[in-house]
C-alpha cells in the first residue's frame, strides 16, 4: 500500500500551507480548500486499527447542491426558462456522453479537458464538453433545418478547477439557439434581445453586451498584413484584451506569434474602437478595412443588426466592439458577450483576488455569450449540408453565485419547501387524528406535514415550522376533536381562531394565497 | 483500417436481417434499430472519397429526446414533483460521477456494470449507479441526521440495453427519501402514500403495491432451514419469482444453490402467501414463523403499517405479499413495489415479446420500488454513525414509455411551445412593425413569436400556428396601421376581429387564460 511515513511528511508540508494561510487570514473558502487536502492526507494514513479509511469527498471540481442552493437554483432556472418560452423554443435533451470522434477536431486546444470513459471493450465514449456540439449531432442525425430550442444541462470539463472563483470541472449551460435558414439578422437580434431579457429581470445590476462579426476580425486582420494561416491565432490572442492591457497583447503578436511590429500597431488601432451603429457606418468608409469584402458583409450586418435592436428597444445595452473575439473555432458571423458592469460582481472579483492571478479577475463579469456558427451542423452531415444557426449560452454558474450571495446578505429566508400548514397536536395519543386530518389536507391539494413522531411536543413542532418558514399550523386537541373545529395559528403573528373542519380547507387556500 | 470486403459482407447480413423482421411485420422498434446498424455499416465503409465517414449516432444504450417527448417528459414530472412537494421534501443534486471508491461494495454482483471514467492521473472515478448511494454519502459527508429529501436525475448502468422494452443505459431516477430517527412505520407509510398519489394522477390504469420486510424473509429462511450465509443467495432467488414460476425457483433454490428439498418447500408454502394487516396477524401466531424474533419484529411492523395505510387510505391497493425480496443488499426493514395491472402495460408487454425473452416480460408493470435502508449511511461515516432512511424511486423511463404511447394513440397534439400569439403581416415591408409589435408583447410577459424573415407569406404564417397549436394571430396591415388596430385571428375558428392597438395585450391574455 501507501508508504506511511511519505504521507505523515506530506500532512506536515500540508499542515504548514494551512497554518501559512490562517496567518495571512487568506480567504475561507482558500482556507477550506488547502484543510480538505489535510484531512484527505490525514484519512489515507488509515486509524489506529489499520483499516482503510474512506475518503469522504466528492470528486475533484464538483459540488453537492444542497437545498437552499437548489431553491436558488430553482429560481434562476424558472426566470430563464420562462424567457425562453416566451421566445417560443422547444426543449430536447441528449445523452451526457458521446462517441468520443462527436467530440474530436470542435474544440481545438481545449480537446485536452474532454473526459474520456474508460474502454470497456466497447464504443470509445466522452462527457459532454457544451451543449452545441450535441445539438448540431443531433440536427444532423435528424436531418431538421428548422428549430429554435432551448437546452439545459451539465457540461464537463477537466480544467483546473478555480472553486473560490465558481469555476468547476462539472457545471451548467443554459443554451437557446435559432437553426435554420432565415433573413440576415433577425434571429440574431433576438439572441440579444433575449440576454437583455434575462439579465434585466435577474436584476444582477448593470450590464453590457458586446457585439462584433469574426467576419470583421478576419478582413481586419487581412488589410493589417496578418496572414491567412495566421487569423486563428491571431483572433486568440486579440481575445485576451478583456484579460491583459493591450501592450501585453502587442508583445505576444509580434514575439510569440511572429507578427510584424507594423500590423500588430494596426490591428490594435482598430481593436480599440467601440461604438454603435455609426462606428459600423464610418468603417465601411474606411478606405482601408473597406477593401475587405468579408469585412464589408460583417459591417453591413452589424448595421441590420443595430436596426433591428433599436426596434426591440436595447440598444441602451448594447455595444459594438472590435476587440471582441471569442475563443471558439466555430463561429462564422456574428459574435456576443454579456458583461455585468458593477454590483455583485464587485464583491466576486474582490474574492477572487484573494490567491488568484490578476488576469483571471478582469472577466470575471462575463455571464453570457454566443454568436452565429452556420458551419457546424454541415460537419456532422454525411453529405455536407449546411444548416445556420445562432445561439447565446448563459453563463448560470456565475450567477448561481451571485444569487447565493444576495441571499446571504439579504435579511429574507430562502424557504426550501413549500409546505403551507403543519399539522399538530398539544396533546398525547393524537397520531392518528394528525393523520387522519393530514390525508383530508394531502387529498385537497394542499402542502401539508406532521411529525413522525407518536407523541410530539407542541413547542418541537412550532419550533419547525418557524426553522422552514410554514406559515400556518393545524393544531388539534381533545376539545377541538369534541367540538368538531381544527386551532389555525399563524406562525408569524400567533393568532390562533377556531375554524369548523368544514371550512379549514377552503380557510388554509384563502390565508396562503394571500401570501 | 477495416476491411472493406468484410464490411461489405456484414452489410449483406444485416440487409438479410432487416428484410426477414420486415417480412415478418416485426415492431417498428426493432426494425428501426436494426435499420440503424445497417446505416452505421455503411457509414464505415465510407464513401466514394475514400474520406473517413462519420458515424452518426448516439452512445449505446442512450437516446436523445425530443421536443415531443420533453414536453411528456415535463408534464410526468410535475406531477411527481407537485407531489414530493406537497410532502414537504426539499431537493439536492449531487455530481454525475463520483469516486469509484464511494460505489465500491454497495451493489453486489451489479457493480460490473458501473461504467469508469478513463483514469487521467487524477482520481478514479465511476458514473452514479444510483441516486440512494450519494445520498447517503451526502448526508455522511455534511453530518445531516433529519431530512426529506427527494432528487430526479439520470443514473447509468453499463447493462445490456433492451431499448424496445424502455430499457436504457442512460435513464431517470425520481427518488423521494425520509432520513431520521422516528417513530417506526410513520415515515414508511408516507412513502407508500405518496407512490398512490403518483400512480393515481398520473392516471396509468389500476396498479398494485407488494408490500415485504427483510427481516420476514430472514427469518423465514431461518425457520426454513436455509443456512446463515445462504440467506442473500436465496432471496436473490425469490426475488425472480416475479420473472418465473416457482417450479423454476425451487430448482434454482436446489440444484444451483445447494438447498435442501424440504427447506425449499417450506419456503414455498410462505411465499405463495398474500394478503393484509390479517395475514400479518395470522404469522405472528403460527407457529414456526413466530419463533424468529425477527420475523415477528417485522411482522409487527407490517400490522403497523396497515394501521397507518388505513388512515391515509390506501389500503385498496396493497397488499402483504411473502414473495417480494428486490435485489438489493441494502435494504433493512420494510420493501415494496409498485405495479400496474393493465391498460398501458399491456401494449408494453406485447410489444416486448417480439424478440424478448419470456423471462423480461412479466415484470415490465414494476414502476415504483424501495424499502427502509438502516445501514447506509453508516457505511460513510468514519464513526459508523448510522442514519435510518427509507425511500422510494419512481420508474420514470416505463412511466415515460407509457405516457408517450397514451399521447400517440389520442387524437389530441402534444404542443411542445408554450406560444400564445404568432405576430404576422398581410403585406410586404411590415418587418419593422412586426417587430414593433412583437417587443410590445414580450415587454408585457405574452409568449409571442414572428416569423424570422423580411416578408414571408400570411398562409405559411398561419399554417405554422396550425403545425405547433398557437391559438392567437396578431395580423397587421397598411390598414390596420392607419386605423390604430390590430387584426385578432382566432386559428382553431378562423374568427377575425379588429381590436385596438391599446386593448391588444389585454385581450390576448383574455383569450388564452380561458383556453
Amino acid at each position: 500500500m501507501e508508504d506511511k511515513a511519505k504521507i505523515q511528511e506530506a500532512i506536515k508540508v500540508q499542515g504548514e500551507v494551512v497554518r501559512k494561510l490562517k496567518s495571512e487570514k487568506a480567504n475561507k473558502e482558500q482556507i477550506d480548500e488547502e484543510v480538505a487536502k489535510l484531512l484527505e492526507l490525514k484519512a489515507r494514513l488509515g486509524g489506529d486499527d489499520g483499516k482503510h479509511q474512506f475518503v469522504l469527498k466528492t470528486a475533484k471540481g464538483t459540488r453537492d447542491y444542497n437545498p437552499k442552493q437548489m431553491a436558488i437554483r430553482e429560481k434562476v432556472f424558472n426566470t430563464i426558462i420562462n424567457c425562453f418560452k416566451r421566445h417560443g423554443a422547444e426543449t430536447i435533451d441528449t445523452p451526457v456522453f458521446e462517441l468520443k470522434e462527436t467530440l474530436t477536431g470542435k474544440y481545438g486546444e481545449d480537446s485536452k479537458l474532454i473526459y474520456d470513459l474508460k474502454d470497456q471493450g466497447g464504443e470509445l465514449l466522452s462527457l459532454r464538453y457544451d451543449l452545441t456540439v450535441p445539438f448540431a449531432r443531433y440536427l444532423a442525425m435528424n436531418k431538421i433545418t428548422n428549430i429554435k430550442r432551448y437546452h439545459i444541462a451539465k457540461v464537463y470539463r477537466r480544467d483546473n478547477p478555480a472553486m473560490t472563483r465558481g469555476r468547476y470541472r462539472e457545471f451548467y449551460q443554459c443554451d437557446f439557439d435559432i437553426a435554420g435558414q432565415y433573413d440576415a439578422m433577425i434571429p440574431d437580434a433576438e439572441c440579444l434581445r433575449i440576454v437583455h431579457e434575462i439579465l434585466s429581470e435577474l436584476d444582477l445590476g448593470d450590464f453590457r453586451i458586446k457585439v462584433n462579426d469574426r467576419r470583421i476580425l478576419d478582413g481586419m486582420f487581412a488589410v493589417c498584413g496578418v496572414p491567412d494561416d495566421k487569423f486563428r491565432t491571431i483572433c486568440s490572442t486579440v481575445d485576451k484584451l478583456d484579460k491583459m492591457p493591450w501592450e501585453d497583447v502587442k508583445k505576444e503578436m509580434v514575439n510569440e506569434k511572429g507578427l510584424s511590429e507594423e500590423a500588430a500597431e494596426q490591428i490594435g488601432e482598430y481593436v480599440s474602437m467601440q461604438g454603435g451603429k455609426t462606428l459600423a457606418e464610418r468603417l465601411l468608409q474606411d478606405h482601408k478595412i473597406s477593401q475587405s469584402k468579408q469585412a464589408c458583409a460583417g459591417l453591413s450586418d452589424i448595421k441590420l443588426l443595430f436596426s433591428y435592436l433599436e426596434l426591440f428597444h436595447i440598444t441602451d445595452k448594447v455595444v459594438f466592439d472590435l476587440s471582441l473575439a471569442r475563443g471558439l473555432d466555430y463561429y462564422t458571423g456574428v459574435i456576443y458577450e454579456a458583461l455585468l458592469t458593477q454590483a455583485g460582481v464587485a464583491q466576486i472579483s474582490t474574492e477572487a483576488q484573494n490567491g488568484a492571478t490578476s488576469e483571471e479577475n478582469v472577466s470575471v463579469g462575463s455571464v453570457a455569450g454566443g454568436g452565429r456558427y452556420d458551419g457546424l451542423v454541415g460537419m456532422f452531415d454525411p453529405k455536407g449540408r449546411k444548416v445556420p444557426c445562432v445561439g447565446v449560452s448563459i453563463g448560470i454558474e456565475r450567477i448561481f453565485s451571485i444569487m447565493e450571495q444576495k441571499a446571504e446578505s439579504s435579511a429574507e429566508k430562502v424557504r426550501t419547501t413549500e409546505v403551507q400548514v403543519m399539522v399538530a397536536s398539544a396533546q398525547k395519543n393524537l397520531l392518528e387524528e394528525r393523520l387522519k386530518l393530514v390525508t383530508e389536507l394531502w387529498n385537497a391539494g394542499i402542502k401539508a406535514e406532521v411529525m413522525y413522531k407518536k407523541n410530539p411536543k407542541l413547542l418541537s413542532q412550532l419550533q419547525h415550522c418557524e426553522e422552514s418558514g410554514i406559515p400556518l399550523v393545524a393544531i388539534l386537541g381533545e376539545q377541538e376533536l369534541k367540538d368538531g373545529v381544527v386551532k389555525l395559528r399563524v406562525v408569524a403573528t400567533r393568532e390562533e381562531a377556531d375554524i369548523a373542519r368544514d371550512h379549514l380547507i377552503g380557510e388554509i387556500r384563502r390565508r396562503t394565497s394571500e401570501a
